[in-house]
Parts: C-alpha cells; sequence; structure tokens
C-alpha cells in the first residue's frame, strides 16, 4: 500500500531529446529530458531522487539549477523524508484535506463531462505544486540529509511524464 | 461567478521596461515583462497562459526558464485544469480551507490597524504561493494538455501587477 | 510568542563558499552561499528578507533569479506580509491545519523509530515547501510592498541552514 514496501515498479523510459547539452561558448549550458512512469495506484507516491540525479551527472552541468515540471495536473511533486510510516502519513493527510466522496461539479455529469470523477486528484495537484526547482552543486542535486524528491500521483494508475531541466555552468 | 463564464474583462497593461532582450555573447538572454490586472470580484481565477505565452515570444528566448511573481501577498499564481465545474470546485475548496468568518487577530482592530478584515485572503495566498517557475522550449511555455496557468486574486476588486522573467538561451 | 515580538534573536552564520562570484566571460554569474539559523522555538517564523538582500548585493548580480533552498524537511520558505497579528494568525492556521496530537505512524514507535514525534513538522513543511525562487532586479530581491521572505521552523529549537543561490547577469 505505500510506496515504500516494494509493491511499486514504476516504469522509467527516459527519452533523449538532445544527445549533447545545448552549451554556450562562456559556459552557460542547458540540458533537457522527459521522464516517464507508469503508476499503479490513485494515490501514489515515487521516490524520484535517484532518477533527477542520473540526468543531473548527464548533463555535465556542475552548478546550477534543476527544475522538474510534471505535465499533469493531478500529479505533483515536492520535498519529504522517505520513510514507511511517514508516507503513510503523507496519504492519509492528503486523503483528508481533500476528501474524495466530497461533492465536486467537476464529478457531476450536470456541470462537467469528465468521467474520470478526479476532482479530489486536480485539487491535490494543485495544492502540492506540479513544479519544484532545486539547487545543482557539485554536479549533484542539492538535498538535506532527510530530503528526497517524491512524485504524487493522484489519479493513477496511468502513464505520467515529466520535464526536466538543468541549467548552469 | 466563475472565471470562465465571460464575466470578467481583465485590463492587461503591458509596460514595457526592456524594449531589447539584455543578451550576452554568448547567448544567454533575459528579458523582464510586468503584466497589470483589475480584479472584480473578491476571489477571482483568471486564465493568463495566453498572456504569458505572449511574452515568451516577444523574448526571442528558445528554451529555458520563464518566472512569474506575483507582487502581492494576497493573489496566488498556480497550475490547473481549465474548466468551469473544477473551477467552481476550487473557489468552494478555497473559501472552505480558510474560513472567511473564523476569527482573526489581523481582522481584530485590538490587534492590527489592518482595515480590509482579509486574513483569509493573507492565507490563501501564503498556502498556494506567489511565484511560479516553468520551462520555456521551442519559443513556448511548457505546459501538459491540461495546465493551464492561474492567477487567483484573493482581496479584489484591485489592481495586480505580475512580474515576468524570461531567461535562457 | 510571535516571531515578530523581539523575542527571537536568530544567529546568523554566513559561510563563505565562493569568496569570488563564478562568472563567465559573457556576463552569466553564479554566487552560493549558506546561511545558518539556530532556533528556539518548536513553530517559529523569521524574517529573512534583509539576509537574503544582503547576499544578492554580495553576488554582484544585477538581474537574475534568486533560489533559497532550505535544507530540512521540517522548515518552509515562504512569502506573506511581516505583521504581528497576522503572524500569529499563520501560527494558528498551520497548527490547525496539521493537528500535533493526531494519530500518525511517524510517531507510532510500532512502525517508526523517530523519536521526535515530528509528523506534524514533516507535513507542514510539505505542503509550505522548501524551496522559493524570487526575481532579481537592479540588485535586489523582488518583492513587493508587503512581501516578506520568511523562514518557518515546525521543529524546532534547531541549527538550520539554508543555500543560496543568486544566477543571472
Amino acid at each position: 500500500m505505500s510506496a515504500a514496501n516494494g509493491k511499486i515498479a514504476p516504469i522509467h523510459v527516459e527519452i533523449a531529446e538532445n544527445l549533447a547539452p545545448a552549451s554556450s561558448p562562456a559556459g552557460f549550458k542547458m540540458f533537457n529530458r522527459i521522464l516517464d512512469w507508469i503508476t499503479n495506484e490513485r494515490l501514489q507516491l515515487i521516490n524520484i531522487t535517484d532518477r533527477i540525479n542520473e540526468i543531473v551527472r548527464k548533463s555535465g552541468i556542475r552548478d546550477g539549477i534543476v527544475h522538474l515540471q510534471s505535465l499533469h495536473t493531478t500529479t505533483a511533486v515536492f520535498i519529504n523524508e522517505w520513510q514507511d510510516a511517514l508516507l503513510h502519513d503523507v496519504r492519509a493527510f492528503l486523503e483528508d484535506l481533500v476528501r474524495r466522496e466530497s461533492y465536486f461539479r467537476h464529478n457531476d455529469p450536470t456541470y462537467s463531462d469528465c468521467e474520470r470523477k478526479n476532482a479530489d486528484s486536480h485539487l491535490r495537484g494543485m495544492i502540492m505544486g506540479q513544479t519544484l526547482c532545486l539547487q545543482v552543486r557539485n554536479s549533484a542535486v542539492l538535498l538535506g540529509t532527510w530530503q528526497s524528491i517524491i512524485l504524487a500521483e493522484f489519479d493513477g494508475p496511468r502513464s505520467r511524464s515529466m520535464s526536466i531541466q538543468v541549467s548552469g555552468v
């Protein structure tokens, strides 16, 4: 049930958009990649820290910014500690903050043609945010000891894409 | 009542700060603009996607970052699907998350000289955030199929300004 | 009790990581610093605007981006007005949004080895976010009249570090 208990095997499909970093003579470089995941739960948390670090290493950029942007309104990307018990609490908190069984116009055929009944997913994605900007230092994502980068699926199972941009020197 | 029902006619006043992008010989460029809106509801949602894309096109920057920063604590900028029924749910959710009629010291003359009684607006702005960073790819803002950029007014009617910075190559 | 009532005396320890900005011939520059604070309350709000502006001035960067990243999951950084009465409301709102006394697995020895019982701190940090990206204009952080940069401690007293990166021209 938890994202950390081994049940989740997201498939990472990396699409090579740029084979070489777009570098400028003066040292400013930019590097773009799309990462894909297949999720298998409605509300699922995925630790994407290693995948992001892999892209940062490939970029050849030593110091700068890595920008993550999930391309789906019913997902989010954020930081927290990756611990089983806490991930359980995170799921419970988000499910309680926006109750799936509440009345939403987005789920009501009178007002909406959305058949997924996913208003709760939209509101969770909106409040947590679909973008994250982190520093790159010494060719790695800068993270505190307990900080992991978490992709949250709020309307799975789905195929999900995230665009990653590394820029700097 | 909804931001999508045609009642809202935000006035966009673009202030040309830099007539030419501040380009460097090596290709790193930066482009800044201020956009203004006149809002006409207390809690109002405005789809600003087209305006942001217009600025990105003008910047001449092909790949990079566009940073949006609303200059007001009682506003927010975030991503969600732009659908009437869902926008109704977004408004209801934010109004419920922070109840205007709750007791707040900020609204209490004993503690505060604020005459707007807008503590709820401050808390909504704080939790949703006043900045948003998005990728620029191929001279356009990178957005998923259902992602729109939304400016939220939480204490209108007011005149509101957003600073937009495009940087990259 | 409030962060603005003079009881808080955060100790700012600036670590000079780079004595000179890492500049490129073409003008793109990057400047990194770590700031430290000793907090003295469990939930404490600290106005860090002046310290961030000091770093921006030192960077020698006129226009660009300043990126703030707190290195701790049980902290947050965000924008709001710095007013005593409102800060009281902010604290009350965050304490109510995540009730410390609720049951959390992260605080339960059956599920977790965390002895700090700080699940509430994690959830508050997660929802408010540990990163903030702001524009730099004319060698200062761009902020609206009522916007202050606030570091929130959610599990103090502790020693806390923030990494600040200024980039631009």
